[in-house]
This record gives C-alpha cells, sequence and structure tokens, in this order.
C-alpha cells in the first residue's frame, strides 16, 4: 500500500508520470469522469484548510467517487479525546482513500501505521503538504515544460512555509536548478534546509531588498497588496502596493501571472524568461475578512 | 453570468418562469433528476443555517448534481483569517455554481466579483435573501393561483426581518396589491422601507393588536406558540397559545394552512378568501431547543 | 412508518432477518450498490460522534444513495436557538431517512413525532442507540453463529455505557444467556438494569478483579493499554500493560480478538471457547489524542 506523506517519496520518474496524467485530465477531463465510481474519499481535517478539503472532494467528485469526513477537530470526536489512531483505524473501515490535515508534525506517519487504506498527508504543521508540492511542479511544468535548467524565486515568509521548504527539496533533485530567497531578515530560510538540501548549489539570499522596515510596512498591508497582485493579468499589469517588492519583481521584465492553486497562502508566478525562471510568492494570508 | 443577489434583479417575467419551472420539477421530478449529472454546487455558509443550506444540497441532490462546501466560518479556514475573495476566488476553480451565506450586508456583491462560476445569495445579514423570497412567491402562487388583488398579511419581526422586506419589494411590482402590517410598536415596519416600496399604496399598519405588553408575553411563550401554530392542519385548527394573534388571525374567518419552506424562522399562510389576501408569519425562531 | 429508536422495537425475528441480511451485503455488495439510487439520508448530530456519523454515511453512499446534514450543534442552526423539531420537520422534507444523534434523552422520541420520513437514533445520551447494539450483535453472531446458549462478558464501564445496557436489554430474549459483569465497584451495573432486564438469570458480578485501586491504575494507563489491546492479533498475541484485566482474560484461555465496529469505545471480543462466550470490553475512550 502507497501513503503519500512526504514529496521525496516520489521518484522523479513518478513525478513526471504524475504531471503527464495531470495534464491528460485536464486535457480530456471526460475520460476520467468514471474513473472512480463507487468509491469513497474520506477527508479527515482535524484543523479547518477550506481551499485544500475542497480540492480534494471537487478532485474525487470530478472523478465519480464520493465523500465523507469532517472539516475540523470541533465537529468531530476528536473535541470528546477520540484519538487519532481510534479515528483512522475505524474510518478506514468506511472509504477507500484517506487525505488528512492535522495541525501536529508527524500525525500522518502515525496515522499510516493504523490505516488498511491509503492515506494521503494534506498537511501536518509546518512538516510536509506533498499534494501541494505536487501543484506547484504542475504550474512550474505548465509555464516552462521542464524541470531542468530553471532559477527558482522565492518570496515572502521562508521560516515557516512547510511548502517552500518541500519544493526546496524537490526541485533540488533536477539538473541545474537555482533558487533565489526573498525575505526580510526574520523570515528567512531556515540553516537547516539549507543545509539538507542547497550545499553547494547557487543561491542568491536577498532580505535587503525586504528589509524590517519594508515587511512590516508589508506586513501591515498585506491586504491591498495581495488584492493587486491577484488582480493582476498578463498584458494588463497594475500597479502594486508593496513598492518595494513590485520593484524587485520589475527587474524580470515580465507581467506577473496569477497562478492559484490549492495554496494555504496566496501564490503567484512571475514569468522570468531571461534566466528560464519562475517566481513563486508565498504570502501568509493573514488577510482580513473582505 | 447571472449572479443573484437581489430579488429585484428577476423581471416578473422571469419570476412568472421560475415559477413554472418549479410548479414543472414538482409535478415531474423524475424530469429533472439527471439535470445536473456531472455538476457541483458549493455551498458556503460563513454562518450556519442548517435549513437553508439543506434545502440547497437537496435540491442539488435531487437533480443529480454533488455539493461541497463548509456549514460556518469556525469550520472554515475564515477561523485563520482567509479573507473571503481567497476563498471564493479559489472555490468557483471547484464548483459549478456557488450559494453563498455571510453575515455581513453586501458580502456576496464582493464575492460576486471573484468568482468565475454563477453565485447565488443564500442571505447576507439583514440584507437580501432571494430564493427565500423565490420560496415565498412561490407558496403565494401556489395558494392562490396569481400574484395581482391580493392583501398580504406580514405579522410579527417586520422591523429586523430581511425576507419580509425582500417580500415587499417584491410583490409591489404586481397590480393592486395591498398590505396588512401586524407588528408589535417597536419591530415595526421600518421607514425607509416604506418610502422606497409603499409609498402611495393601500397600507393598513396594525401595532395596537400586538402592542408592547402583548408582544413581550407572545415573545416569551413564542416556543408553545409556534408549536401550536405548527401542528394545525387544514380542517383541524386547534386552539392558538397567543390569544392575542390568535384574535386578530380569526377575524379571517379561515383555519390556518402550515407551509414550511426554507424560511430562517417559522413560517404560515392563512388563508383570508374574504379579501383574496395571504398572511405570512414571520417568527423568529428565537426557540429553546426542545 | 417505522422510526428505530429503541433496539427493543425490533424482535428477534426481525433481528435475524437483519443479520442475515448484513451477511448477504458483506458477501455480495455489487447486488447492494444501486439500492438506494436517488435517496437521500440526512444525518442530523446535534453532538459530534465522528465514527458513527460515517458509518452512516458510508452505508449509505456504498448503496448508491447521497447524504447531507451537519456533524455538530455549533456549525448548525441549533447554535441560533433553532429547536430540534423545527429542524426534523423541515429536514424531513429534504431526505428520504433521517439519522439523528443527540446529547439529550428522549429528543428522538420527540423528533419521530415531526419527522415526515423514518428517522433512526444514532444515540441520545446515555440512553438508546440501537444501530451499535445491531452491530454488536452482528459481531456476536458472526464470532459464535448463534445468540443462544452464550456467556456475554462486559468489561468496562458498566454504570454509563448505553450500549452496554442496550446490549443486555437485546440479548436477555435468548436462550440460556448468562451474564459475566466486570467493572470496578464505583462503575459497576445500575440497579434498575438488573431489575428490568437480568432477574433470575445467572449473573457473575466481579468487582473485585478491577478494585478501586486497580481501576484508577487502569484509567490513568488506558491510552496505552488500549494500544496494546488493538495491537493484539490471534495468534500473535502480545503482552497487555493493564496487568489485572490481562490475568482475568487470559483465564479465558483464548487469544484477544479485535472486533471494531461503529463503538464509541473501543470494543474487544475475547473467545472464550470452553463456556462458549464473548467478552466484550467497553473502555470509554478518554484517551489522549495521539
Amino acid at each position: 500500500m502507497n501513503h503519500l506523506i512526504d514529496i521525496l517519496q516520489l521518484s522523479t520518474q513518478e513525478i513526471d508520470e504524475l504531471v503527464a496524467k495531470a495534464n491528460d485530465i485536464i486535457a480530456r477531463p471526460e475520460a476520467y469522469a468514471h474513473k472512480c465510481d463507487g468509491k469513497i474519499l474520506a477527508t479527515l481535517f482535524f484543523e479547518p484548510s477550506t481551499r485544500t478539503r475542497l480540492s480534494f472532494e471537487s478532485a474525487m467528485l470530478s472523478l465519480g467517487g464520493k465523500v465523507l469526513g469532517f472539516s475540523s477537530a470541533s465537529s468531530s470526536s476528536a473535541s470528546k479525546g477520540e484519538s487519532v489512531s481510534d479515528t483512522i483505524r475505524t474510518v478506514s473501515c468506511y472509504s477507500d482513500i484517506i487525505a488528512m490535515r492535522h495541525p501536529k508534525e508527524g500525525a500522518p506517519v502515525v496515522a499510516s501505521m493504523h490505516t488498511a487504506v491509503p492515506l494521503i498527508n494534506a498537511g501536518d504543521g509546518g512538516h510536509f503538504h506533498p499534494t501541494q508540492t505536487l501543484a506547484d511542479l504542475l504550474t512550474i511544468h505548465h509555464e516552462k515544460g521542464t524541470f531542468d535548467n530553471l532559477t527558482i524565486g522565492l518570496c515572502g515568509d521562508l521560516k515557516y512555509g512547510r511548502t517552500v521548504h518541500s519544493l526546496i527539496a524537490a526541485m533540488t533533485r533536477y539538473k541545474n536548478v537555482k533558487f533565489v530567497l526573498i525575505s526580510p531578515e526574520e523570515l528567512r530560510l531556515p540553516q537547516f534546509v539549507i543545509d539538507d538540501y542547497l550545499k553547494g548549489r547557487e543561491l542568491t539570499i536577498l532580505t535587503g531588498v525586504l528589509g524590517d522596515k519594508d515587511f512590516h510596512c508589508m506586513y501591515a498591508n498585506v491586504a491591498p497588496f495581495a488584492k493587486e497582485f491577484i488582480t493582476v493579468t498578463p498584458g494588463n499589469p497594475r500597479a502594486l502596493d508593496a513598492k518595494d517588492l513590485a520593484k524587485y519583481l520589475a527587474t524580470f521584465g515580465k507581467p506577473v501571472t496569477p497562478c492559484e492553486t490549492v495554496a494555504d497562502g496566496v501564490k503567484l508566478a512571475v514569468e522570468h524568461a531571461g534566466k528560464g525562471g519562475v517566481v513563486l510568492c508565498y504570502i501568509k494570508a493573514a488577510v482580513a475578512a473582505l
């Protein structure tokens, strides 16, 4: 049985196959509309994550399958002290595959020991989020047609962003990949990620462009900033609110292309044709409602 | 793309068509059992409203479609500060139509700017609730066969009841419609509603029959009152608890006909053949659980 | 219309038919995959119970039907004071059958007076839980092939466990059934259950083996205890943590067989071939999450 806990469980060949499969689903959805007839997906979200949960449910429904589960610990028996392993063991009797989100790192590994069906990690604390990374990889492949010879710009909160860490881990397996890390000093990429994946690799660390002062300003204004960003479309670039970041991004010389997937945050790909690069900005959506 | 935010977006001709369509669905449900095969409805309820939400979900399931969404802000990512526009933008990638409920007036208008699929307002604060009004109109049409030449009695909380305001707005477009407004003084219809829709129209305002004292008494006893009301069936009228209201209603000389739809409150139609009228009582269900 | 509130509503002949039906569904699931096409189950859970709720939803989905509902009072309109009878009355217009869970004893009886479709009690406080009892009966029948001439051991919290009380009520209708009650003194079977069902019947009450001291110890260690228990498999018995209980269970001379159903607690059947008995241990899962 194959669980998916960490993106690194997948070989680059398996990722290539998944990307090809995804492109085929996008091109011929009707060929997959009944692939999961009679199958049940359980979405067990021990913390709320609307977009991630609905992305799983929508995918299963689109493949002809059915869905059950819960969307927060408070609406599940976790609120009366039922253990995760009890829940997983029972739910695996009711479903054909489980997608699980949990605030504690490592919970999916424990859960995978108790399930009778395959389990997908839909995010565990600041740890892993492999399907998000798959969505990022699909976006990159869609934009550039390859994973080799790219310069990946990562911009925003690089310290706590599990998706940033996972994407770095996944991309370092490809040929001649360089990274540009753009963050304020206090949110720079942790040293352990650099040690684990980026040793001896070409790396540009830019904390100056988003200094302490700039970041606090940007953080306070993250809502309008995000809004400006999101409304930008190719061929119709609008002025960006966060001037310092905009100035930097402008050096890429290409319009901003919104590419939304199932991110926890707002994610943008900036084409960087000159260097063959892609910039993904992770801006944690600590944005006031409306 | 057609959003449905406010009942007044629909012309009276469109309402006639919808009523005819609804009657056809009621008469021949099997002809519609697969109308929405392969389609997905997203129900995004930023505040709980079980009956409204389930009425949408039931409708979609009955038409062969599928459903995903959330039932309260606390079980959604709204609890971690995700903005409504972010949620809408993403969910519109996962669904073919969205029904949205939000405690803030105007939220659906903002949301409609960010969605790639049609959006239905399932209630925004004290503002609009167009599908509720459609249900009310269907009830009236079912009872009377027409929207013209009716006397509409509105009874209960006329101040905060958005469904009352919407129904008045919708009905004033028909010929020779009169209104009888029955409420305690402090919950009478706001002047702006009178100014907007009822200028120069025959209007009976009855606040005496439900004076301050009567209302407080009625409010305190709303649970048994509602219960009595609900258990009344045509041909088997039982004694009503709320004596003053009952006395007034009795003057209509006809049995009370329960007509439940998707209301937030308890709703009753009282046939009033003598005047060709229908009385709809909106009693906010601030009723203790069982 | 047949509601299912209490297991005793079913005759032993009806239970035999249900057990035969369940075994046929297990043997030939494909024959039942479209039995409920076009039907809707409403799961109305006024308190969270993930496993019970998902067991109902999974069952309906496996039979080809569809599901709607809510998983906790906080995500339903109960949080704004809507009464149970209002909710039931409306939801019964949207569904073909209702499964309802409520923290108050008797709520399903009240609800059954207001529904237009059959209602299944999925647990009401410390009162009834008939489908849990059906699952227990199915387990017993699966293990022993009969309900007659059995010695049933009930171990754990016998005071507050509604499933224990229901199972006793159900089993006393079969021939020559004996009971062994294993609990600490303070959690022994209530006298009214003994008076109602066990008068004049062979009964072994063991509170000594789980004395006050032992129980507190067991309670404090219930998490590892439960874990050990669960990982035990036939032919591969592992050491049990809770020594005193283990010692007692060992006297049955057979390995522990895990038999999980939809219990609120962790449930284990211990084969007791010598006496033709089955031991069901109800250990309230007050277990810390992971």
